[in-house]
């Protein structure tokens, strides 16, 4: 018996045609130094049509790869819908990897053709040489006229303003029909070893991912929202944001280069989102920017998405108790799409279980399914209690990387289902509670210690603003925590001060030994504490280490 | 290029899974004599590894039908869930269906096993015999063993209690791989000629469908809401309210059969959903039960989904003005599974404005592409003008009708659109507007006659409680409007009143000239105004006709 259901595929083609038709009157806000510029979803759909005729012309065919090199902005947003609609594969290249980085994942994935803000011009040109595969530069934004286009020129590649490209574009285009597993856009992970490794979205696992963001469960997104993507369109997907934006016909602000707490919160204020996603260092520096400005509010907004790491208790408590701003944590890596699971609290329930709650990872989405397994490859149960690895399986999962058959690339798969490196538990209700990542949890004396614990616990001291502890190497105990600490302006705590605030919360044996104070927390090129850097530091004796006693 | 994404198929099956452990603390309440009944998803996951040993162990393989005969309850959900994901396909029987077509529908889908509640046995039983392929009868609810199982055995069936069936099974079931286009679950349109017509839900289309029901433009479900479903699980899959609770981990409450506004009302009090979703006549029902009793108040109610029928915006604001209850009309039929557009109010619309949206069929989900065309199959204009038949698309829009090649089912199909036989308007930001059934049009001296919208602007009038306008034959006209009214008791109103009445927003020519006065509407086995009968009745003489002069 067969099923009498039409064969229509998902593809970023159809959500790009409802999107820019059934919602054409939302619009795409993007900040500028002139104040907001705004497009209409209507406008974003010609935009996009002339933007994929325009490659065509310069002889993007099949599914050859197309670069970005841009901040969260409408020409960003017309890349994300054209290219992939024109069966073409979006390559977002992440702008703050370093410059070795950049041009291997421009090679590894034979980028043609690279779109590039006005103002990362002059970041790209000195790379671009050396990005073998690239034959035509576009330079896009309002001031790309004034761009120093010959320092691109100088990498012998052909260099034109995207406005230029575009005015003598239609403003229809023919879409191809585009099978739902082709590809349709590459993101790399900025690994700790070795190279970067590649992750290539489907337009089927977009398509699904974009339809749960607007689920209950995660944004609830309905076409009154306004999303303010502050996690870059250049990190796994910008967590599908900007696909599910234009799904419910939720409208778009686009902080463009204005990441500082100072000019986020104006935009915020001008633009007036309804639901924003970030990282928790950036809801740090907002919380600290409103906590300075009372007479600011940023009264918009109903939720906050936060996530690529844990999202400190503390920072939520205060957003919430000090300026009305509900975070729901979610989880998920660029392997995931990246939303795997989000926070919630059942009902009935507050205080200070409330926080246990949204201290977690949250509850797996349907379509995600997660397992843990022990270092041997055992699966540990479900049962809140196991500590092993995560692993993850679903339509929005990767099952492999871009052509590499590194042995220990291969490892990171195990029967089918994705190793996250994360390390925790999952409980017999789906809640996953993540202690570390797998490569900074502390081995000390035949027990683990969680550094991420740790870490939120520190913050939440008031005199702390940023903490993170990292393994060091002990001869009786195999590893010891050394806790790295950036204080208040004007405070004077001191280790010993904060190792007994720890010890309300935690073994005598998983305290730090090791101390050090320090004007600010490493950061890899996505803004996470980079605590490869702390242990290189610390090993070359480059750290002022003090211990309590 | 190949995307690295997994691929993991969208199937029912991972629905149970996910409902049934992430969710496994929401429960299902069901309607008994003896107040509500209770059980948690977990259970409900365990009963339908039941169900699906007991299916098997009857002799139910590959894809065969089970069929169902139940009312919403805890039984029809486990088997809902049960046997799809083990790889039969759930038919489910429209208990309202006149008995010669009950027996076709049965036969032609080749129904082996029938689930049927223990309320139904007598009205099933008449009709077992000359179900054919039907070997085997489960008597499910809980006063089943008290329900005469002789007169289901007199069919020459094997007949046994579901509960002692499944009391032999083991709580968990290896639930098979299923492609996600395999066939899940079939369900029968009543058409006004001809035979049911089969549409094959996949579990491909049920999965995709349930999503977009959990997203905020739909009824944007999350695991704090509870859904009362009151449209029949028989009809167009509970327009997809069962799978979407699973999805989300929304609590369903089931009102089994007790569908009358009293015991609705007192239901919803204790069972407190958040969601419900009705065709508009229950809505008509329980507003005037509650209007009747100022002191009863169902404020637990966010949000009601409400289709099946054009629904009348007077109905709308009085559930709205008189208690709150605010309507949100979807339009669908069981060929597009069924949920297709959804109404909303752009922001800062209000007034006459909003309600005019309101009354509308509300804008197209993302998934389904919709047009219209004419006679002779012209494609229209999107312009919010043209009127013609509307065509939609989609992965959960059925392209076809099951094992029929009958030349009046396959013209149901044009170029890879299904012919959904209302006619409207769609405007270009995706707004449907329909005016008409194809068939109830109403063709007067070369122009259209909306029937439907004489029927609104007639329910609208303070002492009307129901309308319904057919076409007559006209000598000089070719039709002319009929228009049957049900007053309020003790109404003194006339035909010459209402036609004033209508003056006010018609043009003189779409006045009806022809008046009767009944009791009731007749009906359809689905509960839609009945317009055959009425034309039947006319022809036969059997309608008291006035005219207003």
């Amino acid at each position: 018996m067969h099923s009498t259901m039409q064969d229509v595929p998902l593809t970023i083609g159809s959500l790009l045609l409802h999107g820019t038709t059934v919602h054409g009157d939302s619009e795409v806000v993007t900040a500028t130094p002139d104040g907001l510029r705004s497009t209409s979803y209507a406008e974003v759909g010609r935009e996009a049509a002339r933007l994929a005729s325009g490659l065509r012309s310069l002889g993007v065919t099949g599914d050859q790869r197309v670069a970005t090199f841009q901040w969260n902005n409408t020409e960003h947003l017309v890349a994300y819908l054209a290219i992939p609609s024109m069966g073409a594969v979006l390559h977002t290249l992440n702008i703050r990897l370093f410059p070795e980085q950049l041009v291997y994942v421009a090679n590894h994935a034979e980028d043609r053709v690279v779109i590039v803000d006005d103002s990362l011009v002059g970041l790209l040109a000195p790379h671009l040489p050396a990005m073998e595969t690239v034959t035509h530069v576009l330079v896009a934004g309002p001031d790309a006229a004034s761009a120093d286009l010959d320092s691109l020129r100088a990498s012998g590649k052909q260099v034109q303003l995207y406005a230029d490209l575009l005015a003598a574009q239609p403003d229809e285009f023919d879409w191809p029909q585009v099978d739902e597993r082709a590809a349709a856009a590459m993101c790399y992970t900025s690994g700790t070893t070795g190279n970067p490794k590649g992750v290539i979205y489907s337009h089927r696992s977009a398509w699904l991912h974009s339809q749960m963001i607007c689920t209950g469960n995660v944004a609830g997104l309905d076409w009154h929202d306004r999303v303010l993507p502050i996690v870059p369109m250049f990190h796994a997907n910008a967590w599908g944001l900007a696909y599910a934006a234009l799904m419910s016909g939720a409208s778009l602000c686009m902080p463009d280069r204005w990441l500082q707490a100072e000019p986020l919160v104006r935009f915020m204020r001008e633009s007036r989102p309804t639901i924003s996603g970030a990282v928790p260092t950036i809801w740090n520096d907002v919380l600290m920017y409103l906590d300075a400005h009372p007479d600011l509010s940023v009264d918009s907004i109903r939720r906050i998405l936060c996530g690529g790491s844990a999202v400190p208790v503390s920072l939520q408590k205060a957003l919430k108790e000090r300026h009305g701003l509900e975070v729901r944590q979610a989880w998920g890596m660029t392997e995931t799409s990246p939303v795997a699971s989000a926070a919630g609290v059942p009902l009935g329930v507050s205080g200070e279980e409330e926080w246990r709650y949204r201290g977690g990872q949250g509850r797996l989405v349907c379509g995600v399914e997660a397992r843990i397994t022990a270092d041997d490859g055992t699966v540990l149960p479900s049962d809140g209690e196991a500590v092993g690895e995560l692993e993850v399986r679903g339509p929005w999962v990767t099952g492999a990387y871009y052509s590499s058959d590194d042995p220990e690339v291969t490892a990171k798969f195990h029967e089918g289902w994705l190793r996250t490196g994360d390390v925790g538990m999952v409980d017999p209700l789906g809640y996953i509670t993540l202690t570390d990542r797998a490569k900074d949890v502390i081995k000390s004396g035949g027990e683990w210690i969680s550094s991420v614990e740790l870490e939120n616990a520190l913050m939440a001291h008031p005199d702390v603003v940023e903490a993170a502890v990292v393994g060091i190497p002990d001869e009786k105990w195999q590893e010891r925590p050394l806790a790295s600490v950036v204080l208040r302006p004007g405070s004077t705590v001191g280790a010993a001060d904060l190792r007994d605030y720890l010890g309300a919360e935690f073994a005598k044996w998983q305290l730090p030994d090791a101390w050090c104070f320090i004007e600010q927390i490493p950061r890899t090129s996505v803004g996470k504490f980079d605590k490869k850097v702390l242990r290189r530091e610390y090993a070359d004796g480059r750290l002022e280490v003090t211990s309590p006693e």
